[in-house]
């Protein structure tokens, strides 16, 4: 089954706007078992509009529009489509009616530009806006030569508060019925810190080589300090292989993996630390805040994270955190025992189970031959002692922030699990 | 000329991650006077991938194509476009290097997979990467038939870390000179805080009709806590026309002009302390070190950003910035005198010439009839005193965030300003 999005907009040709429905509706139908094939979009001007739509239709089986359904003049999009497929619009007594009763309910008079978002193609099915004035349309066609489905075009507003609830209660259904699935669909992302992308792939592909061949995809998502594994199985048996497929990996790649789906780093720690009992507080210099905002951007962050101290100036490093005045002019702040100092500072000023320390040069200015851009110590105080771990992070410096970020809570998350770190890096 | 963006992943067309690259790319690209005509996502899969090349071959002049340059099994793009355009790869040593050094400069040893994104299609143009181990490519074609236009297929890696600055100082130059533009072209913003967009538009949209009426272009953009006022303009007179209309726009908004085009508020800040001399840190609270953050974003924030206490929990408030325990008992940490007391103890104990401190209720918990969720104190300490504002920013827990951070950083710039808060939040 093909299935194609087009979203219609003049300012996103121009970036002026994020174009979100893609993966929000994207995310709605691999829910429910589809896969989009095809995202596009073009801009509010008719002749763009028009190819897009009849390209689709020599190729899609769905085909969902959003956009351009509105009052105004750059409002196209369902007399075009009327026209691509020949079908004269007649007013909707419905749609109309639901018109009226929107601006009566706000005691406003219904400004007669807005009638004509009453206007229906012939033999399309009206779908109710219950949060605004233009209902949407969904319109059956026959299959194409070839397809074994029947051809669905649905169009939908463009407002994400008419269509999110519009997509979910009344399109999925009308979907559902025109393209019933036979077959079990199960998508599961297993997430993991700590490794490169083309390390995942080495420990995984070949051990899960009978999987693959047996059609279950298996897909690699990197973004720095993170790297996702995805499993993507059909038929009848797809909830046994996915989770055959999911033990071996866990297997392979061990305490890398923190979560699944929609877990964050900082959600799952927060949740450990629940659990436990246990609080966290940090002592941030280069990261300048960065992790601590991470961990309060969980709801009910507040139970466990008692705060930080962000010591960007020395001054601040000695007075409220204690680190000695020697070891910041001999040693230096970029420095082990300085990281060390930080942290049990911080474990004692801010009364928490568990203290993470940050010092590094972000950059771009700052670096030494001895200690260049990109120089990070992490240190980790807690009731077993402090670890220390160093990092060379060079990259620019919101990617800095974010993949020292990482290395501090994958370090937090571990200590936690009582996983004490491991390799070249840990200095302590 | 027809431009077409096409983006690969199968994690959108999953809706597991958000294409930022579209707008990111049409933004960059209409800065310079171009416009996208189309944008298109497709899988990772070879067939949807060579059909949506095929395609813009066969409409586009300008093509470009993020993703799949990279070394796992589903990075397929450079051999697709390759074998579609019947071009063999040859290993180029330039781009070996790179990738060899990228490991070496890491003290990583070199993963055989990664030498894959050395491979070039014969007579394309590599596009070093400085970010990373995939290069980009830049393939000129022959114009279609019937285009007036040389056709140019570029193909860029996905991490938006290495897309961003190879796009912006490489990519852009090229397209530059394959596509000179005969009209001059001016496009700038005016970066406004503190105004909704209709205020912004009710004050300037009359007064500037004269350039309007003339051709001159002018957009708005409103995000939370921000509206960005467009100038887009093209012919020989083109600079003095926004120049003039730029001019009225200032005289109108007055000091809710923080900057223009790429410039932040965070930016502006450290530049206005640096001028002066000055100092500032932070007592923060709900906003858990996002303030903090945003601040050490900006390059050279160590000359004036000493340190920020995160006072979550309501002993830091207490032990770290002096807030006497009877008001956090009576009036509540969400309160005017506590926000005064967190300003002013931040001032004290980081010894900055302004403290900001921010205290509020972020939600989705822990919300009351008297105080609900999204209510906030900013205070502002300083020489001359100390003023605190309250407000009502009803968002989810992120938008929170960062609305309150806008608003703290407008407080903080007016005072560095000399300009003094007004209006009915304004409470000392």
């Amino acid at each position: 089954m093909y299935t194609e999005l087009i979203n219609t907009g003049s300012e996103l040709m121009l970036g002026r706007v994020l174009n979100s429905h893609q993966q929000w509706i994207c995310r709605r139908l691999a829910d429910q078992g589809y896969t989009v094939t095809r995202q596009v979009a073009v801009s509010d001007e008719g002749v763009a509009i028009q190819d897009a739509v009849r390209e689709a239709m020599g190729r899609a089986d769905l085909i969902i529009t959003t956009g351009g359904l509105g009052p105004t003049s750059d409002d196209l999009t369902r007399d075009l489509i009327a026209q691509l497929l020949g079908r004269t619009l007649k007013e909707d007594a419905g749609a109309l009616a639901n018109i009226e009763s929107f601006f009566a309910s706000r005691n406003r008079p219904m400004p007669q530009s807005t009638r004509v978002q009453a206007l229906v193609p012939e033999g399309a099915q009206v779908i109710p806006n219950r949060n605004g004035t233009a209902p949407g349309l969904a319109i059956p066609l026959p299959a194409r030569p070839g397809s074994k489905h029947p051809q669905l075009l649905i169009m939908l507003p463009g407002p994400p508060r008419e269509l999110h609830p519009m997509f979910q209660d009344q399109a999925v259904p009308i979907i559902q019925r025109t393209f019933p699935l036979n077959d079990d669909y199960v998508c599961r992302t297993l997430r993991t810190a700590g490794l490169g992308e083309s390390w995942v792939e080495e420990k995984i592909a070949l051990p899960l080589k009978p999987w693959t061949d047996a059609g279950m995809d298996l897909g690699y998502c990197a973004r720095t300090g993170e790297v996702d594994v995805r499993f993507v199985c059909r038929g009848n048996d797809a909830k046994a292989r996915v989770s055959s497929a999911e033990t071996l990996c866990r297997e392979l790649l061990g305490h890398y993996v923190f979560g699944v789906d929609d877990d964050t780093l900082e959600g799952i720690i927060v949740q450990l630390l629940k659990e436990r009992h246990q609080t966290v507080g940090l002592a941030e210099s280069c990261t300048g805040g960065f992790v601590s905002n991470r961990l309060t951007n969980v709801p009910g962050a507040s139970e466990v994270f008692r705060g930080s101290v962000v010591s960007y100036h020395n001054q601040i490093k000695e007075s409220a955190l204690g680190v000695p005045a020697d070891i910041l002019q001999n040693q230096g702040a970029v420095s082990e025992p300085c990281a060390q100092r930080m942290a049990e500072g911080a474990r004692r000023a801010l009364g928490v189970d568990y203290a993470l320390s940050i010092t590094g040069i972000a950059g771009p200015g700052g670096g030494t031959p001895e200690k260049p851009v990109g120089t990070v110590f992490i240190g980790l105080a807690s009731s077993t002692g402090t670890v220390v771990i160093q990092n060379l992070n060079r990259f620019d410096r919101e990617t800095f922030k974010f993949v020292t970020s990482q290395q501090a809570l994958n370090l937090l998350r571990q200590a936690i699990l009582g996983i004490r770190p491991r390799g070249p890096n840990s200095l302590r």
